[in-house]
Formats: structure tokens, sequence, C-alpha cells
């Protein structure tokens, strides 16, 4: 048994994190499925998807330390394209583009902390 | 055919790298599952499951690299709660949360050097 | 339902990108797969597997990236097994070893711009 669904942003700053368990919790339980997986994937390519604490300073340390490994405004050669978000390319590599979530007893099967982003 | 298992591990240091490889095997003989997919998705926020080479070595380069590139000690703003494991949620952003190993025949489907971490 | 197909690449230089989207595409539509995943998993410890953007100037910015943040070089201590590839462990792990795609009505559902390599 499978089920697709579709999520759209519309992110107003050039960085945004955006909190999606419950969103990802509703198609699940929309779904049907009582044990398998969930995949949540990004569509777009500056964009990642990940797991990890629902905690504002550790989000703040997140983009401080993306910006560290990962900076904008350096000459990237994507930028000869017209575009000017090489970085945002690299920052979503380190972030990964998706996860996969257990499903177990029909309801996602996360870990204490566990919150998607 | 889905089954679902979960290991638990205590870990004396502040880092450490348990291999795993058995433990998943023994799982996915015990599933029967034949053709299919097995998740290794670590439960908590500051561990990763990762797959590379059993090599002392190596392990030990991967220590000093995750050192380098999100050093512990530093002034994280999620040390305000408490904390002082920001870096660890940063060092298991680098090495990933989660793996899906595929399963043929049988058995984990690995390389020849593949080992999960 | 399940299937399985192993890609062989034979490359030439130290680092390559290879793009395999078209491949991983035939291998779904041989596998009358309509609605599920397919994982793309790399089975050599020193390849990865991601999905970004197709523009070779941006591919060059990864692999300057990549040589930043993983220098090859350096005295790994994995090198004293006389590899002399650690670098090449480190920047898999910071690309990925896989990614799950989903297949929907019996295609790759990607967006615009998502490329595999």
């Amino acid at each position: 048994m499978t089920y697709t669904d579709y999520l759209w942003f519309n992110t107003k700053k050039r960085q945004e994190f955006v909190r999606i368990t419950d969103e990802v919790a509703v198609i699940v339980a929309k779904s049907g499925i009582v044990d398998g997986i969930a995949l949540v994937s990004a569509m777009h390519i500056t964009a990642g998807v990940y797991v990890n604490d629902w905690e504002d300073g550790l989000i703040h340390d997140f983009q401080e330390w993306l910006e560290k490994i990962a900076p904008a405004g350096l000459p990237y050669r994507h930028h000869q394209t017209g575009e000017d978000n090489a970085d945002a390319h690299l920052k979503r590599t380190v972030m990964g583009h998706q996860v996969v979530l257990p499903i177990t007893k029909g309801k996602l099967d996360l870990g204490p902390w566990e919150q998607v982003f």
C-alpha cells in the first residue's frame, strides 16, 4: 500500500527552518498505513529535510554553522549562470535532502526529541 | 511485510563508534524478508547511523575531522538551555542519522567494504 | 513487489561526478513498480549518491568545497594501511551515500531540477 502527498511552502527569508512533524503525521494518518515507512523528500534542490531537536538556540547554531562551512557570497562558479544561491545548494547537502521515517502501529515512530524540519 | 525492532546502546564515552552490521543482519534474518529494504535510524538526536569502512585509522580520522568541522566547546546558543552537546547535534548531521539498506535473497546486500556504524 | 539491479561505473579520474538519473529511470520502468520508492545506494565506500542541480558551475563548486572541508593529502591515519584515499571516505560522507526516490504513476517523481548523481 502506498500513499503520496505534496506539501508546499512559501518562505519569506533567504533561509528558514520550518518544523513539519505535524504535517507529516497528518499525511501518515490519512494514508492508513499501519507499519511501513514515510519518505519525506525536498523536491527543490536548495531545500533540505532533516530530523533534530526543536530548540531555538540549536536552530540558531545550525544557521551559524552552515554559514561557516558553506558561506554565502563567495565567487561560486554557479553564479555565472545568474544564480546567487550556490551556498544554499551546499548547505542543503550538509543537512540532507530527505528522511525516511518509520511508521509503527499507524503512527510516526520517532524518538522523544525527534522533530522533522 | 514489515518487521520492526529496536536496538539499545549504552555508551561510556562522549563519542563512540559502534559497528552494528551483525546486529542488523540478525534482525533482517528474523524478519523473514527476502527482498526489500531495512531502515536503520537513530532515535536519538545526537546519534548518527552511517555506512563506511571498518578500519580503526579511518574511524580515528572521522573523529578528528568531525572535531574540526563541528568543534565541541564553542559558545553554542543551545548551551543556554543547560545542554553542552550542540556539537554532537552538528556532528550527527554530517554523518547522517539513518541509512536504508537493501535486502536481496534474505540478506543485507552490502558492498565488500560496507559496514554499518 | 521489489526489483533489484546493479549499475557499474569505471571512472578515470580520482574524482568524478556521473549523472545517473536516466539509468535509474530505465530501471524503474523495467521494475514495473507504479507507486513506491527506489533506493539508489553506492556499494563502494568512497562513492556517494546525491540529488542536486545538473549545472557544470555548481558541480565545480561542489568539488572545490569538498576539497576545502575534507582535503586530500593530509596525514590521515587511514593512510598507514597503505591507502591514500581517506579524504574520499570523508567527502562521500558529506555528499551522502544513498538516496531514496519516490516513484509515482510508474515514474521517478522528481522536482523540476532534481538530478541524481
